[in-house]
């Protein structure tokens, strides 16, 4: 039992006894490239969060380890990401100014809150929530946010001061400041960005046809932004262009990360609570997409509950060790899978990497230059962008369209937090619009089955004293009285009637205000001189209205099946018009 | 066109043209009685708004008018209301002082945003959001707010000063103020409310015993109400008890109701935003269900967004009259049907006839103790409280329960904003709860028919290589992936199954996002060896699924029936285990 538990909380309790000098080489392999390519993508990251640069390398070296420790995924790589690096300068700027120490503080008290949050809603076993973010208000908002991030990193290219939460002011503040543009950080910034692209789409290739073993050539592509960060790191120190404007990263304190403890002032929780919600739903979101993704590969299983658990000690994690707000990012998991990763001892090798680099290497990016840093961002974050989910939805669905649209505009124009939580009530709105409105049949015998259809889209058999409907929702109260006021429009226009049926079997569930709503229309159409029968009534449906009034007091009978139900009460069946009569 | 419109918005223009003589004498006498009931009744619920007595006659004056001109129901009266007026005085409490000017403004200007609120969601037909307040939450609400509301009087039977939103604060209150009750107003107090009591339960069947016709006995039962109210004030003027420390109702102005003007500072408007709105959703939902009640019994028909309209200009009317918010009272509108009211004319003859109560009678109430009229208001809304809904609820759904015992709850100790907020919160999110693990059900064929049913449930014939499920719920972005999960899970399980069949019977809409889980389900069993196949699509689905790529890449077919989809499928049909032996 204790054992079980352990287990279910320690999932690196189970893959570490089959542990093997196989796995172990697999690992280290995955965690050298993936610690090349995160040394400056944490950077980057960070700056993006409006974070000093070493807050990034902090924040991928005890989350990972942590989520080695409790998450599931075996391949998933945990550290900071662009929506919310970008999430956590919108919410932390509204409460510090950046570059103060109480900036600094905000980002981990972000962490520490979305932490707890992650926390106790795995151990709630709240990880259904999650599906309430739809995959197409996902799709929009994370290539909307893609937009934004990359429009950010325009004035870092430009080497200009600009600012905003939302694409027109972010664009205005853009334009005014375009005359103060620096041209060798501009030079620097797009000569990177198109370097990054190219090595993106057309190194590989080029390797491979040169004779690269496929292998190899993905080991240099990933390398591409170490080469750039190289690159124009040495140019700018061999030719002094920081004595010319152009912005570079500065003095990186050297060492591993410092332990820290997240603010608890009730202001400040309670300003950041939101955010931290909001933050710990889409990163959940996020990570546990890629973690499914990769997990289905390998015929392996994700717990989400567990997930939460793993994510949430990250979090924590990154908020006592001087980080900011992590989950599993998309691009990191995925070089992680396709370096061989097998466990999650990856991760913490790849940590020990990191924190090599926190010991040694920051001496070495005095240098950088800022437009570079920018320039891996914006290679990044654009990958991620494809409103191709706009036409997909207009063609299929009028209402997820509407969803996707707003989620996109509301995301430019007012910013992350807006732009998701509309996402997200307004499907939920459509849904239950569609709802209170169902699709209600009437139906009739296919001639030579027992099956029931459309009388408007199949040629079928009826009686003109029995209407047979069926209603393809299921009923509460929400919707309870719509069928009310359709059975009542089609009987008192059809004195000929007898016998109504209502055929259940889409309706998976019948609540107190619809069994109120049935009672009515049963004591109506008696009033009326017409019997009301249900059919095909669902075996959790029936055990409810067992237990209820109604039963007895149904005019009618209760068919196992619609075809017995016209068995017995129809007198004189005949053909409808087919469809194409109508 | 123009007269369709016309007869539209304004129903006047219809039943206002075979208006007749005998229509005439009906809406008169029915008049005569709602007035007698209405006054006493106004002045009452003007005083629980904490607003001068006048108000509650100039609210039942100019709205009747109103409605009578734009709304629907034949036989709904408009004024103030029990519930109403305690939100009100809730509302308008949080931003003036009770007896300043500034009070009735508030009051004035809440009726008039709730007037515009009403006369928007009209134009725009959005009277279907009433709908997501459930039977058992409305249910709920209206006992707690009667509670609150007869606890609110006790203050004044007890001629104490006490006060609060909430059951605990106000029952604290009165507990503190206790050692100063008057001993003579408790006295009035009390022997009214045991003699309306007694009018209510008594008197009509005495007066029947002693040969009184039905229709003379049901107007003195009516006339109890102003019964108490002459002898009371007779006994308070004659005895001076005045002098002695009983409140009295005091000067009324005399005459019409005033031109008033609610006021427009933004403040203020934001202030009262939330609660106009509850008001006015409120007041729809109390209106429209006693509209539609009645109107069922003589076959008539209600347009609920023409009532909105109705209702949103009685408000605008009451905002400009130097009313409060008013809606279709119960109480009032059942005794108007009872008395005989044929068509709305019968309100305009009850607002001339308060109109003349308000010229001439108002110095003859300076006597009435205000003990009596809180008598009036406690006895009318005990007979709202019906807690039975708790136990309805429990015995048919824990879910159902669950939103009522809350609403009660939560109306009781944070007062009837909060209450009817969590309740309709509440309901929407635990019907999504629902949705988000739905019914899944191995099905199988019943021996002799064509008719599926639950394996678990009736004794049926399947196929070892042949799953056929049956999801009972609607596929959307919240579930998606619960099939998901419950199809691997079953495949991985049983290495024999060669055919899946999802039977759609059930399935009244596939969003977007479970389209894209179908996809993934199809590619995954495809991968397995295993053919995934649909049956018993329903036409609105297949129209959307027949869009897109879906079913040129499905790995199976796709069924008219379930009968078919085995007849074409099944190889090895045999007996499962009956329901009992499971």
């Amino acid at each position: 039992m204790l054992r079980t538990t352990l287990n279910r909380y320690f999932p690196v309790l189970t893959w570490g006894k089959t542990y093997n000098r196989q796995a172990l080489s697999s690992d280290l392999m995955a965690a050298v490239i993936v610690t090349i390519m995160l040394i400056p993508q944490s950077l980057a990251y960070a700056l993006l969060a409006g974070l000093p640069p070493e807050t990034g390398i902090y924040a991928s070296i005890v989350p990972i380890i942590l989520y080695a420790v409790f998450g599931t995924s075996r391949a998933l790589a945990v550290g900071p990401v662009a929506v919310l690096s970008l999430m956590t300068a919108a919410a932390i700027g509204k409460v510090a100014d950046q570059g103060t120490a109480g900036y600094v503080v905000a980002a981990l008290t972000l962490a520490g809150m979305s932490g707890v949050i992650l926390l106790v809603m795995g151990m709630l076993r709240l990880g259904f929530l999650a599906s309430f973010l739809s995959h197409p208000v996902i799709a929009g908002f994370i290539s909307a946010t893609g937009i934004l991030i990359a429009a950010s990193q325009l004035k870092t290219i430009l080497g200009i001061d600009a600012s905003g939460d939302t694409l027109p002011t972010l664009v205005l503040s853009l334009i005014t400041h375009l005359p103060e543009t620096n041209m060798l950080s501009l030079a620097i910034g797009v000569s990177a960005t198109g370097f990054l692209f190219w090595v993106r789409s057309g190194l590989k290739p080029a390797l491979l046809k040169r004779g690269f073993k496929p292998r190899h050539a993905d080991i240099l592509t990933k390398a591409g932004p170490v080469f750039a960060v190289v690159a124009t790191t040495v140019l700018v120190w061999s030719q002094n262009l920081s004595d010319s404007g152009v912005r570079i990263v500065g003095a990186v304190p050297q060492g591993l990360p410092p332990l820290t403890m997240p603010s608890f002032s009730p202001d400040l929780l309670q300003a950041l609570l939101l955010p931290a919600l909001l933050i710990s739903v889409i990163g959940f979101v996020e990570s546990i997409s890629v973690a499914q993704t990769l997990a289905a590969k390998k015929r392996q299983r994700i717990d989400p509950n567990q997930e939460l658990i793993g994510l949430g000690a990250a979090n924590i994690g990154a908020a006592l060790s001087g980080g900011y707000p992590v989950t599993g990012g998309f691009a990191r998991s995925v070089v992680n899978f396709d370096a061989g990763a097998e466990t999650p001892a990856a991760g913490a090798f790849t940590a020990m990497g990191l924190a090599l680099a926190a010991l040694l290497l920051t001496p070495l990016i005095y240098f950088l230059p800022s437009a570079t840093l920018a320039a891996t961002i914006i290679v990044a974050v654009l990958s991620l962008v494809d409103f191709s989910i706009l036409k997909r939805s207009w063609n299929y669905s009028k209402s997820d369209f509407f969803a996707v649209a707003s989620t996109i505009l509301l995301t430019l124009t007012l910013g992350v937090e807006a732009g998701v939580s509309s996402g997200v009530l307004l499907s939920i709105a459509l849904y239950l619009y569609k709802t209170t409105r169902p699709h209600i049949a009437e139906v009739g015998l296919l001639a030579g089955t027992q099956h029931f259809r459309n009388v408007n889209r199949h040629p079928v058999l009826t009686d003109p004293e029995l209407l047979s409907i069926r209603v393809d929702e299921s009923l509460y109260f929400a919707n309870a009285r719509f069928l009310e006021d359709y059975i009542y429009d089609r009987v008192t226009a059809n004195p000929k009637i007898r016998n109504v049926v209502l055929m259940c079997s889409a309706i998976n569930e019948i609540d107190l205000s619809a069994l109120e709503s049935l009672e009515a229309i049963n004591l109506r159409l008696t009033e009326m001189g017409v019997k009301f029968h249900l059919s095909e009534v669902k075996g959790p449906v029936m055990d409810r209205l067992k237990m209820t009034h109604f039963l007895k007091t149904l005019s009618g009978r209760v068919f196992l099946s619609q075809f017995e139900a016209v068995q017995a009460l129809a007198t004189d069946l005949c053909r409808r018009g087919s469809p194409d009569e109508v």
